[in-house]
């Protein structure tokens, strides 16, 4: 401890980037937050329980669970198992089984997947006290927000630099939705920044191990944490995003001030949420959605093509650019055979499509043969061009960026729920499973939100 | 996800550093580490029993284990708290506690605080399957090490560029301890330390705020918590210190890899152990001493003195050099102050003693103006030297270094044994407090080492 430990955390701070945030998420009125964004939280909860139910069968996190189980039970349920645990417990497994499949949403202002970090939080509070489903929904807005405008502060350098942004600056928004949820004043929801900025982990190079969601379940548990303790009165720095040896000053290359305006003149960031719909790469997606154009509107079937052009960014091509798959899991990262199986009418996102079988199908593997896979300097990383030069000479080509989001957010929901219903069955039966959604697309006017873990258990 | 997640994590992978750190922390024999690395473990765990009974009761403490207690019950018992919760929060609370004062040990090796991240997770474990106590030392000397190490391969720039060694690094020692209590093999255990550096995090800006000792309360529980979850088969990258953005390449300079051989011809770390016996900034220690040699040895009274230089590294000027305290706190940051403290026989151990009316006291302010500090490019960052012009025309002074082991451990375990008795015996009484201390000077010998934490918690 040194003399500029007695000179930190002064009271009566000027404004600071990390304290404006803080108070605006806490402060932004109930019933400002409209229904449009209202509207896209609600399909991004739902999306969130059709992975998180699929999810929670996986090995990773029935690992956690049983850790988890091992430290006592409590009144925060598991989504997809009947274990009821402490709320940090809770959150922890639930944050790490809803990003098991890597099937969850995207956004890509914070280079990261939103939404993993706070449902798993704003369930666990709403178990544990009396939460509205529209103070739900705020909170979910509200820690959206602080996610994307934390990581545009802290820059993308911060991803470059091998920090795993969903987990560093979920712990963020995940504090930031607690400290809603609670009824933190601004000050020591700032506190909660803090102690959030204190605990941010997570590193790129454990993709493609389970420590991948298990840093994600680790922020939403850190991040709600960091609230609770703020609420009870312990300090951190209130600036610590920006403060020297801060988030940004340790772990980018600087920080960069955002305006804090949503949902005046601007939307909110959760209206440019982006989905999942393929269970295979991220960067296949487009190519598989112009593919799949091809086939239902321009009624290109597989026999009729003389030759395939399959047009990416350049730097997909190091990513998903596997010739001839071999196994179930290469497929996934096969632009060639995710868009023979667009084409040739099979389901891209089912989880179980990606078998080893799958890979060694020759009809699939023949029209790979005729295609080629080309790396161009795009606009966009996500981008995908697929043209077929049909046996009589015409050409069509179809063009698609999942990278943009849904203009139609009615059809939107249309499309979610049936892969929502895919992952959720299983676990859930047809008749809960469809009563979950009902409930999440009621939750404006619910007035206990701890009826969506209730149905969210198998019985 | 992206095709080097397919290529992560490779079976049979060779060796690597984090992965021979792994091996040697769970396979090192029981009976290999000697009986003067266990004197040394018995110091260290004897003085982290008197800084977490006085740091039980600091606000930080009671807050954390207020948020715990809302987890609910379970075995794992609280220091100095009648309390007992699940593992992982017990780690938390005890963790924390046992920084609060900062009046724990150090290690100059690891730019940190050794032992407050080991103890609570060994205490933790202990409550919840039989550990013997020679397993328990075993564990702790092993953690230690690995601590030192990991430190040592992640190097200074690692501290410098911001981050909390004690918390970070102490991340990844607790896990050691643990994956050897826990009985785990070395491949697990070096899951256990990837799981660990996925949890890694805690800042040097939070410094001065009750974050800091947050941070070590982390760092225990995190470890516990990788270590149980490598049992349960998780998995992480088994080379994360090393790797491209792992540990060292995310938050140094770059890695370093060290020799793994204590107990052979070099000494076990923690027998470089160093403790705090001054309730004041650490860099004041080796003035006091020497003025305590000044007073003790050579019978230098304080109206004697006609002019006093303590010389200190010049660093310390910018951290402990107030010249005219008017507080308590401010006291500790005093080399004046502290210097008369300890040339006036004042106790400069007793957490009590700092005072604001310490500080008006005038007797000691009137020293101080005859005292000159200054400072000096030494060999050493914690040197200290206090030199004394007397009335009567003689001059004599003193040098110590608080940086350098002591040579006579039997010594020091007295002196320890004063401080632990002060800081002990208001929170267990004078009759449990000489119990436990008989207890971890008996531990070779014990059979369960949960006596420990039965016997720290008040009746």
């Amino acid at each position: 401890m040194g003399r500029a430990d007695i000179e930190a955390s002064q009271p009566g701070a000027p404004s600071s980037p990390t304290r404006e945030l803080a108070a605006w998420a806490v402060s932004a009125k109930p019933g400002s937050i409209g229904a449009t964004a209202h509207a896209w939280a609600e399909d991004a909860i739902l999306d969130w329980f059709g992975v998180t139910l699929a999810g929670s069968r996986e090995p990773l996190s029935l690992m956690l669970a049983e850790a988890a189980r091992e430290e006592g039970d409590g009144p925060a349920r598991l989504v997809g198992l009947a274990d009821s645990l402490s709320p940090l417990n809770a959150a922890l497994v639930n944050g790490a089984a809803s990003h098991a499949l890597d099937y969850d949403d995207v956004n890509s202002r914070m280079m990261g997947h939103p939404t993993v970090p706070l449902v798993p939080v704003l369930l666990a509070i709403a178990d544990t006290r009396k939460v509205s489903g529209p103070d739900f929904l705020d909170a979910f807005v509200v820690g959206y927000e602080t996610e994307v405008l934390a990581a545009e502060m802290v820059g993308l350098s911060h991803y470059d630099r091998g920090w795993h942004m969903t987990a560093t600056i979920g712990t963020l928004g995940a504090a930031a939705a607690a400290a809603r949820l609670l009824g933190l004043d601004a000050e020591r929801a700032a506190h909660a920044l803090g102690l959030a900025v204190a605990q941010a982990a997570g590193l790129k190079s454990m993709f493609g191990t389970m420590s991948k969601p298990f840093q994600v379940g680790k922020s939403a548990s850190n991040g709600l944490l960091a609230a609770r303790l703020a609420g009870k009165g312990m300090t951190s720095r209130t600036d610590a995003l920006e403060c020297a040896q801060g988030l940004a000053d340790t772990q980018s290359d600087g920080f960069t001030p955002q305006e804090i305006s949503p949902g005046g003149n601007s939307a909110y960031a959760v209206e440019g949420n982006l989905f999942k719909y393929h269970a295979a790469c991220y960067l296949t997606h487009s190519s598989i959605e112009a593919a799949r154009q091809l086939r239902l509107e321009r009624g290109v079937a597989p026999e009729a093509i003389e030759r395939l052009t399959i047009e990416v960014n350049k730097g997909a091509l190091s990513v998903c650019n596997i010739e001839r798959p071999e196994t179930g899991l290469q497929v996934k990262f096969s632009l060639r055979h995710t868009v023979a199986m667009a084409l040739s009418g099979r389901d891209t996102a089912d989880l179980n499509a990606y078998t080893d079988d799958l890979a060694q199908d020759e009809a699939l593997r023949e029209l790979g043969r005729r295609s080629m896979v080309v790396g161009v300097e795009a606009d966009t990383r996500t981008v995908g061009r697929v043209r077929a030069e049909l046996k009589d000479g015409t050409v069509v080509e179809e063009i698609r960026d999942v990278g943009v989001p849904a203009a139609d957010q009615p059809a939107q929901r249309q499309r979610l729920l049936e892969k929502y219903r895919t992952l959720g069955e299983p676990v859930l039966g047809a008749a809960r499973t469809v009563e979950l959604a009902d409930r999440i697309f009621a939750l404006a006017e619910i007035e206990d939100a701890s009826v969506l873990s209730a149905l969210a258990q198998p019985d």
